[in-house]
Parts: C-alpha cells; sequence; structure tokens
C-alpha cells in the first residue's frame, strides 16, 4: 500500500468512497476474525451468524423506517440499481407482459448502473424514455407529465446526482406518478438511487414516497461491496442473479456477515445524525464556493444552489483547463477530488451529466468535483482554491 | 453474537464455510480500518486501492496459472457460476444468435447457482439438456457424447460436489467437448464451479481444461462476499449487472478492495499447500468412514470412495434416522455438521443430489454432511460417531 501523511492530505472525494466508520469496523470483527458460520446453517455458528445478519436487517429497516422483510442485501449500489430496475420489467415477463409493450422512463444524467441498465432493457424491447432536466439538472415535471400513458411500468432517478450533487423531488414525481396511475389504471414502480444519500439528506422510506431505494454501504462511511435495496409493500421483483434461497429468493449467494453487520452500523449512524451534518458542511460549501467564484472568477457552478444541492458537493467548471490535469496537480499539492463520477472511468473525456444539463461542451469537459466531508473545513477549500489558482495562473502563461 | 466455547466445539463444516485466514485478515485491515480510497479514482488514494485490487489479481492469476486479464473479481461464487452461465449465453444472444437455436448441458446435482440458473435460461427459451451421472455422482461420459450436436454451446458443472464430495473429471469432459467442437465446427464453453476446490485439489487453469471456473473466497479461508471468475482466452461473455466499466466491463460496482486484498491470500494459500493438506486430511477421512461403518452399520456412504472423493467429505445417508434433528442433538454437543448444502436451505426436505444419484427416497431424506478442516483428527470424528450412535440407539427406543 502506497504510503499517505494523513495529516498532510486533505481528502474530498466523499461522493466516491468514504471512511469506515471506527463503530462499523468494531462491529465487523466478531465476523471476520471471530464466527465465520454460514448463515444458513443449522448448528451455532451458522445461528449465530443468522442473528447477526437479521439485527443488521433490523437495524437499516428502523433506520429508514419499513418492515425488516422489505429490506434485501446486496453487494453495492450498483446491483441495488440493477435488482429494482431489471426485477420489475422481469418480473411482469415472467408473468407474460411483453417487453415491448412496456415503457422505462429515466433521465440523461444517471449513474451508469441506471443507465446501462435501462440501455440493456432498450436491447431486450422495452421502450426507454428519458425525462428532461434542467440546466441544474431537476427534473422537467411537466415533461415527465407528457410521457406517461398506460406502458409506463418504471421511472427511476437519483435522489441525489453523483456529480452535481441535485437533489430530485421524489415527493413531486411521486404525485405525477401516481396521477398516471390513476387516470391508466397501472402501477409505475418508482426507483431512487439513493447512494449519495444517507449522510445528507432523510432517507425514511415514506417520506421519499417511493417503491424502492438503492443504497450503498460504501458511500456512507459503510464497508465496500454491500448495499441495499428497500422496497414498498406493493413491490414484485425477480431476481438478477439465480441461485440458493438466501434473501427470499431475490439475492442469492452466502450473506457477506461481516460487510452486512458494519453496513447496518454506517448506514444507522449515518441517518441518525444526517441533519446537523447537512447543515454544518452547507455552510462549509457555501462559504467555499463564494471564495471560488471571487478568486477564480472564470469558474461556474454546475448543479442547483441551495436547498436543492446536497450539503457536500461543489462541482465547478473551468473552462479552458484541464481538469483531469489540474486534478493530478491538486494531488501532488494533497488534495484528493474528481472531476466527474468514479464509475464514469477515471480516464479523460466529458461529463455527461454536465453535457447534458449545460449543454456545454466547454464546460463539460472542464470539471472539477470537489466532495467534503463532516471534517472538512473552510480553510482546507481555501487552501485547494488557492493551489488551483496558482495552477491556472500557470497553465496560462504556456 | 452467540457466545460459543472454542474448546469444546468441533466445527466440521467446511463446505459450508471457513475460517478467515490470519493472513488474509492481517492483509484486509489496511483496507478496511485505513486506505478507503475508491480505486477508480485519479487520486493517490484511489490509486492506492487500485495498487492493491491489482496486485491481488495478479496473486490470483498466478495462483491458477492464468494472465492478470482473465481474473474477473465477483460477490462470490454464486455470482461467479451467473457470469459466466448467462455470460456465455447472453454474448451469443447479442451477436443475434435466438435462444431457441442454442442448447446448454448441465447434471441434476448442481448447486442451485448452476441450477437455477440454467433454469432460468430454460426460460428465455434456451434448451436445457441434463447428463446422466452415476450412483456416485460422476458423468457419464457416453451419455454426455450422445447429448452433443451442432445447437450445444455451454457444458457446466461442479468440479466437486458440493454435497456428496464427488470430483468430476474435467479433462475427459473436455475432450469428449472438444471432439463434438471438431466434428460441428462450433465452440462449446465448458465452465466448473470450482467453489469446493482450493484448498483440496489442483485449480490450475491449464490442467482443468476449461474455458471459465469460479471460485468462492468464502470456501477457502477468504473473507464472505468475494468471489473470481476465471476465464480463457478464447472467452466471449456479456455482463449479468449493468453499470460502470470496473472490471472489463464485465463487473460493475465500485471494487470490494479489502475482500479482495483478502481473498487472493486466502485462494493463494489454498493453492500453495492443497496437496499436501489433502493429503493428510484424506487419510483421517478413511478412518473415520472405517469407524463409522464399524460403529453404525446401517450406515452408507454416499459419493465416490478413493481419489475420485474430494479428501474433506463424509456423507453418509442412516436410513429412518431424522438427520436434521441429528444435526441439531450433535450442534448441542459441539459437533456442527449439516444434512446437505447451505445454499439448499437449512430447512428440511430430501438431498436433491442424493435422490438423483442413488434414486432411493429413504437415503436422500436421512443424510449427514461432515467436511473436515486441516486440523481435523481421528479422535473428533470418533467422537462424533459415539454421539451419534448414542443418538440412534435413544431414538429407537421410541
Amino acid at each position: 500500500m502506497q504510503r499517505m501523511s494523513k495529516s498532510t492530505r486533505v481528502y474530498l472525494d466523499w461522493a466516491a468512497a468514504t471512511p469506515l466508520l471506527p463503530e462499523a469496523y468494531v462491529a465487523m470483527v466478531p465476523y471476520l476474525a471471530g464466527n465465520f458460520g454460514n448463515p444458513s446453517a443449522i448448528h451455532a455458528e451458522g445461528q449465530a451468524s443468522r442473528q447477526a445478519v437479521e439485527e443488521a436487517r433490523m437495524t437499516v429497516a428502523s433506520a429508514v423506517q419499513v418492515r425488516p422483510e422489505y429490506v434485501t442485501w446486496t453487494s453495492g449500489g450498483t446491483e441495488g440499481n440493477n435488482l429494482a430496475i431489471f426485477g420489475v420489467v422481469e418480473s411482469l415477463a415472467q408473468q407474460g407482459r411483453a417487453y415491448e409493450s412496456m415503457t422505462v422512463i429515466t433521465t440523461k444524467i444517471e449513474h451508469p448502473s441506471v443507465g446501462e441498465a435501462f440501455a440493456a432493457l432498450a436491447r431486450r424491447g422495452v421502450t426507454v424514455r428519458y425525462v428532461q432536466v434542467s440546466e441544474v439538472g431537476k427534473i422537467d415535471l411537466e415533461h415527465l407529465r407528457t410521457l406517461l400513458d398506460e406502458s409506463v411500468v418504471l421511472f427511476a432517478t437519483a435522489l441525489i446526482n453523483s456529480e452535481i450533487g441535485t437533489i430530485q423531488p421524489s415527493r413531486a414525481i411521486h404525485k405525477i406518478l401516481h396521477e398516471a396511475e390513476v387516470k391508466y389504471d397501472t402501477e409505475i414502480s418508482f426507483h431512487l438511487d439513493a447512494a449519495q444519500a444517507p449522510l445528507w439528506v432523510n432517507c425514511q422510506f415514506d417520506a421519499l414516497a417511493v417503491d424502492f431505494i438503492s443504497l450503498d454501504s460504501a458511500k456512507c462511511c459503510g464497508p465496500k461491496g454491500v448495499g441495499v435495496l428497500v422496497r414498498g409493500r406493493r413491490t414484485n421483483i425477480a431476481p438478477v442473479v439465480h441461485g440458493g434461497g438466501q434473501e427470499s429468493g431475490l439475492r442469492p449467494g452466502t450473506e457477506n456477515v461481516s460487510g452486512i453487520v458494519g453496513a447496518a452500523v454506517a448506514i444507522n449512524e449515518a441517518q441518525a445524525s444526517w441533519r446537523e451534518r447537512a447543515g454544518q458542511v452547507a455552510l462549509v460549501r457555501d462559504q467555499a464556493i463564494k471564495h471560488i467564484q471571487t478568486e477564480i472568477p472564470q469558474a461556474c457552478v454546475n448543479g442547483a444552489i441551495g436547498e436543492d444541492r446536497v450539503a457536500n458537493n461543489i462541482n465547478i467548471s473551468i473552462p479552458g483547463l484541464d481538469t483531469e490535469f489540474a486534478a493530478v496537480v491538486l494531488d501532488k499539492h494533497g488534495f484528493a477530488v474528481s472531476t466527474k463520477s468514479a464509475c464514469s472511468g477515471a480516464g479523460g473525456g466529458a461529463s455527461m451529466v454536465v453535457q447534458e444539463t449545460t449543454t456545454d461542451p466547454t464546460r463539460a469537459t472542464s470539471t472539477l468535483r470537489v466532495t467534503l466531508g463532516p471534517d472538512t473545513t473552510v480553510a482546507n477549500l481555501e487552501s485547494l482554491t488557492d493551489t488551483l489558482k496558482d495552477h491556472i495562473e500557470q497553465m496560462s502563461q504556456y
């Protein structure tokens, strides 16, 4: 492992990965270095693991306020999104509904685990419609209304966009979907990719008015390789991966006991204190954005402002700057930032999210994403801004 | 966590779960409690994780003797089996081949992650053929030959049956598949579910003469929630889960870095010393089987004898005995055993594997699976046998 002096590093990529909560680590150790029973086994070692998995399920269920049987463990946010999206369509297909008779709706600014799932559905013959988003990435609700008809079975989007931090109005979306359900006497499943949410916004299931949310432990200070799909009472889904009867037949494979235990601690803690955390970090964010705009006047902010933006996200474009290179330079100066989402690939290329929202290729190819943690200070971000400003000035001399 | 006095427990369910190798745990900690970077991120934290994932890939590649790019990380054996099986068929489907024109072959004694995947393929319109197995669970090679024609695209089976421990002759299977490939000028992918293999048999890829093997870290003293699909040069597979470009587009989602690092240590160590381990444990197994047959003469051994049986597996039927209850009684006396595979469900019901191989429902409903670890002693198993004998005598008084 590459050595990094922690004292000099400023980690500003919380949307890509988060440190493991010490309490989560402590909870995991007994199931890593200690009991290793298979939760499906009949003996004491197995039952101890079963108990741990089910207690963790109850913890998450309580954190998002659903009954435990509506919590399904997955291997992460990507699998959770796939399970909801394919799960709805494949369940209908198994009931005899033709792919060609189904329409699914999303946006063009989704994480690949939603966007590529929809692309795969299109290859199976399902009609995919894309609802327009505004320049700050908010869903155009009136446009959504016009896309709804009796063929629509699913709408999916991210609660918080992972690149530009825009928060979607899930209750308003639900209202429009529900009106169409009444009008056409159909059922439209509503899935929210909530991977970026637990640390910063309320994830109470009823408050979101959805049928599914997927969470990713690794994005809220839990271990990597664990996620949760939470579903509502009326949902019917088919599994994506086939095998044993684990997770009520929805997600086979021996449960990752230690990971599940750690994930529950992290998700619970994230939700227990999201409001205070978000309140504090939003103040830091807003001060930092002001500082950036003063020091680097050509920087433009991508995404929404104020309450429609997640507390910890700063995303700016600096037209003309090679921000991929800037991120490398910042890294050498001790700042860990990114240009877009990690899952969109570390390599170059434009941000599809900023291209789609701003329709400005100059902005889309010059993005920097700075995502804050609870301990990020204004001084950290002023120091980042000064380093970035120096770099821009050096570049302008060529 | 339920407390268990280690000194008095005899764990004999190694086919269901294995203890984490201390060296694997030590290797994992820096990526659990320490660096948490997203391997797709550009900065130092991300690159440290990337380096760990790629070094782990090289370790596994070296252990099974393939190039690193042929090693794909998964969330476990179930996902690996699904990725190979659906991957082959969906890749052909994407190239325009109709499901109805494809035939896939397996046995009726597979783990659910193979058996259910084949059942799902059948629902998509693919023809599924089942090759016969002998009374000890060995594939009938002559029958396999008769099932092959120009429509066959895939054959999949377990290298080691997880219930009865029978080892399939992979090179002989390959030879028959290859003859058909030449005869019909086709390509028949050969997948081995090798989840039970690394601790006990050679998993060198070329020696097995296959196109795919899937491994499960948790079955060979690595962490749960991690697996590997190893593939050969000529393979083409489509992903099962859709999302980011991780794992060359075959398996999206942020990598479980600590799990991957631990899995590599475990798989490597398992393979480095399989021969000595298997040699010693087979001696213990054979002595124990003799003791069982002496003390409990009505017990009959399920599966092959000698070299065709994995070193650590004992599977017996005791006709007339409620072995589900016997397993609970043994547990109370400190012995962790199972009746069949954990993924087949902890609940009652017959062993499909023993039913299929022996066609004897009395045997199929009275199985006990005892799977040994490297430190299991003859004394442990004699003590188990004595306890079991006492229980049988008690039961016979009713």
